[in-house]
C-alpha cells in the first residue's frame, strides 16, 4: 500500500514532468518558426501572417526578446480571458460547449471536495478500524471509509454524503443542460443564415421505372410540400472520383519535394526507381515521370467525373432538398413522408462539412441489419478483444519471426535484440491495438451507417466509452480479462456484483491516484506541446513547401477528436463519482486534473484547433447521460460496500437513489433533449419572419445550389458558374468557417482510415 | 402427478361444462325476450327493434318455433360467416383487430403443434429416462423432455426445433404486423371524414396575464402556422358539472322506479325515508320527493353550467385545435411547437368519444412525477401485494369483527357460521383484490395522465400483464409470493435464474393445462352466456322500463375490454410458447382455447359488444411486443432447463436466438410501428386532395366547431344550433358509432372507479 509520501513523491515527479513539458512549450512557442505549429487557428482565420515580411533573417527562427522569456507563462491567463461570447465566434459552438465539460467537472468536484474533506474525512480519520486491525495500511487509507469499523454508526455520515453528492451533482447536471439547451438555441437563432437550415437530406428514394431520382425527388416534393418546396441536389457516387483525386494529390507532393530538391541542388537531376517504395525497378527522372504521372491522372479523374455526370447508375437514391423557408424545412425534416416508414426518411441536412458522404445511400433493411452485427461484434471487441491478441503476441515471437522471414535470423539471434523483442513485442501488440482503437470505433460506427462526421464520432464515443468502462475501470478494480469477469458476473447474482467490485474499490485508490496523475496531468501537459505536429511541420516545411500556400497546408491545427477525448474525460467524473464518498482523497487530483485540461484545452481551442464541422453542441446529451450513468454506477458501488461493512441496514435508503437518478435522467430527458434532436416550428418562424424582413429579395435558391455537391465536384466551375462564385463569396462574410476549408491541411485525424473520408478529399483543389 | 387419464377426465368434465353453458346460451339466445341481451348490437344499429309490434303476447317470451332449437348450434357458423370488411364496417376496425389476436394464436401454434407432436413427441418418448429412475411419472411426462436422458444427443432435436418455432413465430408476427398496419392504414385512408382527422389537441398552454387561453392558442396558431389554422375549441373544466348529471341521472332512475310502481298499484302512493339508504329519517311521498330534487339539481346543473361559461378560471389550459387540411394537422401534431418543450404540447386529438377530460390539464412536471410515482407504486403492488391482504385477511377474522361490532356475536358465534367466516374470509378478501385489480390498475394510469381511453386501456393491459407474468405464471412455476421471488432472483447469480425457473417447467405442465381449461375453456362458455347483464336486464326490464328509450337504455352491451382481455391472451401464448419444446402435451389445449376464443368473441363483437371508441388497432404494437417478450422468456426457460439436463454444449447457440429475437423487434418497431403512430403527409396530401375534389364547398368550419365540446354540453342547443345539428346529421351517415352514444346505457366496465369517466356521463341528455 503507498503511503501519502509515496503519492506526494509520485505526484512531485509527475507535476515536475508536467512543468517541464509546459516548460519547453513556453519556450518553443514564442520561436517565431514555430509559429504555425502553435498559433494555426490564426492564420486560417487571416488574422496572423508569416513573419516573413519584415525583420532580420534570424528573427524569422528564434525569438531574441528577452523580454518576452520572462512572461513565459502569461499564456494561462490569455487562453483565460477570452469571453465565451467571443470564443463562441472565434472556435464555433462545439469547442465552447466542451469546454464546459471541464467546467462541469470544476463545478461538480470543488464542492464536493470541500464538503467531503470537512465532513467525511474526519469522519474517517478519528475512527481505528485499521489500527485495530492487523492488516498494513497507510495514512490514506486512515482517510478513507476502510477506517470505519463494520456495522458502524458512522456509516450514516456516508449515507447522507451520498445524497447531498447526488443532489448536487443533478442539480449542477440541470443547470448546465439548461444553459447548454439555451446557448444552442440561441447559436440557431443568432447565427447568419447557413444551407442547412433550409435542407433536408431525404433518403432511401425508392426506384422507379419512369423517373429519374431527381425528376422522382423534384415530383414528391412539389406534391407533397407545395408551396414550400425551392430546390434539390442528387447525390453522385463519388468515392471512386475521390480516391483518384486523393492519389493525383499524393503525386503532386512527390514532385514537389523532387522539383525542391532540384532546386536547391541544379547540378544532379534527381531520379528514382518506378517500383514499390522507390527500392527496384527502372531508374527514371522523378521530375519527368512525376509529371506526366499527374497528367494522366488528371485526365482520368476527368474522364471519371464525365462518367458520373453522364451515367445515371452514379446517382445515389438520395437527395439534399431545400425549401423556402425555414418553417417548410423543420416540417419536412421531422415528419413521416411515405406510408412506408424505409422509403423517402427525411431528416436535417448535416453542415455541408460535416456530411459523410459514402454513407448516403444504405438502404433501411441493410442498417438495420449492419446495426445487429456491429452489436455483436462490438460486443466481442470489448470482451474478447484479449483473445486475437494474445494469439498475435504468440506468433510475434522469435521463432515466429524467423520462420516467416528466415533472412532476418542472423539479425535477430543477436542477445540483445533477441531480449528486446521478446520483452517488448507482447506489449507493443497490445499498445498498437490500443492505439488503433478509436479508429475501429470510428469504423464500426462507419459500417453503422451514420450519415454526418458529427454523429460517427458521438456513436464512437459512446463505444469508446463502454470499452474504457469494462477493461479499464472494472479491469483495474477486478484484476483479470474482461472475459473473467463476464464470467464471474454472469455466474453472480445480482447483489453480489456490487459487492464485489465495492469491496474492491477502496483498495485500488493509490492505483488511480497514480493513473491520474500519469494519464492526465502528463496528458494533458503532452497535448500542449504538440509534438507531433511540431516534428512534420518542420519536416514538410523543409522538403516540401515552396510557396506560402503550401506552408499554409504544412500547418496541420488538428482538432478536439470528440470520439477519444470524450470518454476520457467521463472516465475521470467515473472515477470522482465513485471515489467521492469512499476515498475523498482522490478528489484533489480530479479537481487539477479538471483545472489543467480547462486552461489547456481553452487555449488550444483558441490557438490551435481548427473544427472541421459544427453541430451546435449536438453532443451534450451524450455528456449528460454519461455523467448521470457514472452517479448511478457510483451509488451501486456505494450500495455494494457498505453491504459488505455491516451497514445493511443503510442498503434500502440507497436504492432510492438510483431511482431517483433515473428519474431525473427521464425528467431532463423531456425538458432539454428536444432543444439538440427538434427545430421548433416557433423558432423557425420567427427566423423567417426576420429573413424576410432584413433581405426581401434574397435569392435563396442561388445561395442553395450547390451547398451541398460533393467535395471533390467543388471549385471546378469556379470560373463559369456565377451562382457558386457568388455563394462562395457570401460565406466569406458569414462566422462559420467555410473559408478555412479552401486552406486547410488535411487533419490528421481520420488517416487511419482506410476509406477516403470527407477530411482527406475535403481541400483538393484540381 | 397427473396421468393421461386424470387430464382426460378432467377435460371431459370441462367440456361438458362448457357444453352445457353452449346448449344454455343457445337455448335463451332464441328467446324473444332475452333478444335484447344477446343481440343488442343489432338493436344499437337500429338494425333491429323489439319484437313487441307484432305477434301474439307468448311470443314475446318464449319461442314456440321448434326448428329453430334443433339448429341451436347454427350460432357457430354464423359468428364465422361475416367476412373482414363487412365486420370492420359493422363493429370498427378495433374489435376487427383484437379477433386477429384470437387468429395469430392459431396461426401460430398450430403448425407449432403439428411439428411438435410429429418430431418432439416421438424422440422423447422413445427415449427412457424417467423408466430408469425410481421417481414416478405419468404418460405425459413421457411425452415431455423430462424422458430425455442426462447429456443425450437427442436435446439437439429440442434445439433445433427450438429455432424452428422462433423463426415460424416471428415470421407470422411480421406477416401479421404488416397486414394489421395496411388494415390501419387502409381504415384511416377509407373511412369518412372524422373530426379528429383535422385536430390537434394542444396541452400546457403558458399562461399569459394579457390573453385569455382562446385568445392566447387563435394567435399562437395563427402564426406559427399561417394558412393552415381553422378555429380551436377550449377545454372545460366541467367535472362537477359532469357529477351534477351524473347525480340526476341516478333520481330519475329513482323516480322513475317509483312512477312504474304507482301505476302498476295506484291503491297506494309510494313512500319513502329520506335518510341514509332509506334507513331512517322523515317518510315522504317518494314521487313528489324526486320530482323536486330533480327540479333543484336542474336548477344548480344550470347555475354550473352558467359558471363554466362566465368564469375564466374553468378554462383549462389545453384546447382543441383544428386546420383546414389534414396536412396542417399531420404537420402540427408531430412537431414541436415552442422552444420550450414543455409548453404548447401538441399531438393528435383522439376521437372525441375517446378523450378522457379529466387528464387534460396536467402540466408538464406534474406528469413526470406522476410517472414516477406510479412506477414505484406499480412495482410495490406487484411485488408486495400480499402484505395488506394479509394484513386485511388478519383483522378478518371472528374476534376482528366481534370487536369492530360486539352486536353480531351471538350470530357470528354460531358454528357453522363460524367455520364459514373462517374457511372463506380470507380467501374472499384475495378474490375481492383480484377482481378490483383491474380497476387499481386503470386509476393508476389515470393518474399517470394519458388522455385517451385508449390510451389508458393500453397502459392498464401492460400492467396487468406484467402483474399476471410476476404472480401467475412466475408464481405458479415458483411455489411463494412474488416478495419472496424477488428475494430469491436478487441473491441469485444471472444465469441461475432461468435454471431454477426452468427446472420446475415441466414439472408444472399438469398445473396449466387444468389451468387453461378452467380459466381459459369454461371462462369462455361464461363469457357467451353473459348471466351477469341478463340478470341486470330483466331486473331493469321490470322495475325501470316504461318507453321503448327506456328498454335500449337497459340494455348492457359491455365492450371488449382490453386492459383486462388481452393481457389473458397473452398469458397462452406465454404458455404455448414456454411449453412448445418442454411439454408439447400443452398445445393441443391452447389450440383448442384459441378456436373455442375465436368464434366466440367473434360471435359477442357481431351480435353484442358496442365500442365505445374507435382507436383504429392503436393497441397492436404492444400486442406483437409481448408477444416477443414470450418468445424471448421461453428462450431462456429453455436455456436454463437445458443447462441443468447436461446439454451446456447447446448453450451458446441458445443465445443467438434471444439476440435474433430482440433484432427482429427492433426491425419490425422502425418498419411498422411508425404507422401507428405517424400520419405520413403523403397520404394526408392524397387525402386533402381527394377531399377538396369531392366537396370543394364543404363547411369544415361548421363540421369541426363543436366536435370537441365536453360531453356535458353536447345536445344542449339542440334546437338552437344550426350548425350542431347539421353536423349531428352528417354523423349519422359516417359508419363511426357516434349514433349509439345517443343511446348506449352506462357501460358497467369503468363503474369501479371513483371519478366519473367519459363511457358514465356521455350518454346524458339533460
Amino acid at each position: 500500500m503507498a503511503t501519502i509520501g509515496d503519492i506526494g513523491l509520485a505526484a512531485a515527479i509527475n507535476i515536475l514532468s508536467a512543468f517541464a513539458f509546459f516548460l519547453a512549450f513556453a519556450l518553443l512557442r514564442i520561436q517565431p518558426i514555430n509559429d504555425r505549429v502553435y498559433f494555426p487557428k490564426w492564420y486560417l482565420r487571416s488574422l496572423r501572417s508569416s513573419p516573413s515580411h519584415s525583420g532580420a533573417s534570424i528573427r524569422k527562427i528564434v525569438n531574441l526578446d528577452f523580454r518576452s522569456y520572462v512572461r513565459f507563462l502569461n499564456w494561462m491567463p490569455d487562453a483565460l480571458q477570452m469571453p465565451e461570447p467571443e470564443l463562441i465566434q472565434h472556435a464555433g459552438l462545439d469547442s465552447a460547449v466542451y469546454l464546459r465539460i471541464y467546467l462541469l467537472g470544476l463545478k461538480i468536484f470543488v464542492p464536493i471536495t470541500f464538503l467531503a474533506f470537512a465532513i467525511l474525512v474526519p469522519v474517517n480519520w478519528t475512527d481505528d478500524a485499521l489500527s485495530n486491525s492487523k492488516v498494513t495500511f497507510s495514512n490514506i487509507d486512515k482517510l478513507a471509509i476502510s477506517n470505519i469499523r463494520t456495522g458502524s454508526e458512522r456509516f450514516w455520515a456516508h449515507l447522507v454524503m451520498a445524497y447531498v453528492f447526488t443532489f448536487w451533482t443533478c442539480y449542477v447536471l440541470q443547470k448546465e443542460y439548461a444553459t447548454v439547451a439555451a446557448m444552442r438555441l440561441h447559436f440557431l437563432a443568432s447565427g447568419e443564415r447557413r444551407p442547412d437550415q433550409y435542407t433536408v437530406l431525404v433518403r432511401n428514394v425508392p426506384p422507379d421505372p419512369d423517373e429519374s431520382v431527381s425528376e422522382l425527388v423534384e415530383h414528391f416534393f412539389l406534391v407533397n410540400h407545395p408551396g414550400h418546396y425551392l430546390t434539390h441536389q442528387v447525390v453522385y457516387d463519388a468515392n471512386k472520383l475521390a480516391k483518384l483525386v486523393e492519389d493525383k494529390k499524393k503525386m503532386q507532393n512527390w514532385l514537389d519535394f523532387y522539383q525542391l530538391k532540384y532546386s536547391r541542388n541544379k547540378s544532379q537531376k534527381p531520379s528514382m526507381k518506378t517500383g514499390f517504395l522507390g527500392l527496384w525497378g527502372e531508374r527514371v527522372d522523378a521530375i519527368d515521370f512525376y509529371i506526366s504521372k499527374i497528367d494522366q491522372q488528371s485526365k482520368d479523374i476527368e474522364a471519371e467525373r464525365e462518367r458520373i455526370r453522364k451515367s445515371p447508375e452514379s446517382i445515389m437514391p438520395a437527395a439534399f432538398v431545400s425549401f423556402k423557408s425555414q418553417w417548410g424545412t423543420a416540417v419536412c425534416a421531422q415528419t413521416q413522408q411515405s406510408r412506408n416508414p424505409t422509403i423517402w426518411l427525411t431528416e436535417w441536412a448535416p453542415e455541408p462539412r460535416d456530411v459523410y458522404w459514402e454513407n448516403l445511400a444504405i438502404p433501411y433493411i441493410s442498417l438495420t441489419v449492419r446495426k445487429l452485427i456491429i452489436v455483436v461484434a462490438f460486443f466481442f471487441l470489448t470482451f474478447f478483444f484479449m483473445i486475437p491478441i494474445a494469439f498475435v503476441q504468440s506468433l510475434a515471437n522469435i521463432e515466429g519471426i524467423e520462420k516467416a522471414a528466415p533472412f532476418l535470423r542472423p539479425i535477430i539471434e543477436k542477445k540483445l535484440i533477441k531480449s528486446f523483442i521478446q520483452g517488448f513485442l507482447p506489449g507493443i501488440v497490445l499498445k498498437i491495438f490500443l492505439i488503433l482503437l478509436p479508429t475501429i470505433l470510428m469504423i464500426m460506427s462507419k459500417i453503422e451507417g451514420f450519415i454526418s462526421i458529427s454523429a460517427l464520432e458521438r456513436k464512437a464515443a459512446a463505444k469508446y466509452y463502454v470499452f474504457i468502462f469494462v477493461n479499464v475501470f472494472l479491469g483495474s478494480i477486478i484484476a483479470g480479462t474482461a472475459f473473467e469477469q463476464l464470467d464471474t458476473f454472469i455466474h453472480q447474482s445480482a447483489n453480489e456484483i456490487p459487492k464485489t467490485i465495492g469491496v474492491s474499490i477502496p483498495m485500488k485508490a493509490t492505483f488511480f491516484i497514480t493513473y491520474i496523475m500519469v494519464d492526465g496531468w502528463a496528458g494533458i501537459a503532452g497535448e500542449i506541446f504538440r509534438l507531433k505536429p511540431l516534428i512534420i511541420f518542420h519536416l514538410k516545411n523543409f522538403f516540401l513547401v515552396k510557396t506560402e500556400k503550401d506552408r499554409e497546408e504544412a500547418m496541420d491545427p488538428g482538432s478536439l477528436g470528440f470520439n477519444t477525448g470524450e470518454p476520457q474525460i467521463q472516465f475521470y467524473f467515473l472515477l470522482g463519482l465513485v471515489y467521492a464518498v469512499v476515498t475523498p482523497f482522490l478528489l484533489p487530483f480530479i479537481i487539477i486534473f479538471f483545472g489543467l485540461a480547462y486552461v489547456v484545452f481553452r487555449h488550444q481551442i483558441i490557438n490551435v484547433y481548427n473544427q472541421e464541422y459544427e453541430s451546435s453542441a449536438a453532443f451534450w446529451p451524450d455528456v449528460h447521460g454519461r455523467i448521470i450513468t457514472a452517479l448511478i454506477v457510483s451509488q451501486l458501488l456505494l450500495m455494494g460496500l457498505l453491504s459488505t461493512k455491516g451497514a445493511a441496514q443503510s442498503t434500502p435508503l440507497l436504492i432510492a437513489l438510483p431511482v431517483l437518478t433515473i428519474w431525473f435522467n427521464r425528467f431532463c430527458k423531456g425538458r432539454y433533449e428536444p432543444a439538440f434532436v427538434i427545430y421548433p416550428l416557433q423558432e423557425a418562424m420567427m427566423k423567417d419572419t426576420l429573413e424576410r424582413a432584413k433581405e426581401p429579395n434574397l435569392n435563396l435558391k442561388g445561395y442553395l445550389e450547390n451547398a451541398y455537391i460533393h467535395p471533390v465536384f467543388k471549385g471546378e466551375d469556379d470560373d463559369t458558374d456565377e451562382v457558386t462564385k457568388d455563394w462562395e463569396q457570401e460565406t466569406l462574410l458569414v462566422p462559420t468557417k467555410r473559408q478555412s476549408r479552401r486552406n486547410t491541411p488535411v487533419p490528421s485525424k481520420y488517416s487511419g482510415s482506410s476509406s477516403p473520408s470527407l477530411s482527406e478529399v475535403v481541400q483538393v483543389k484540381p
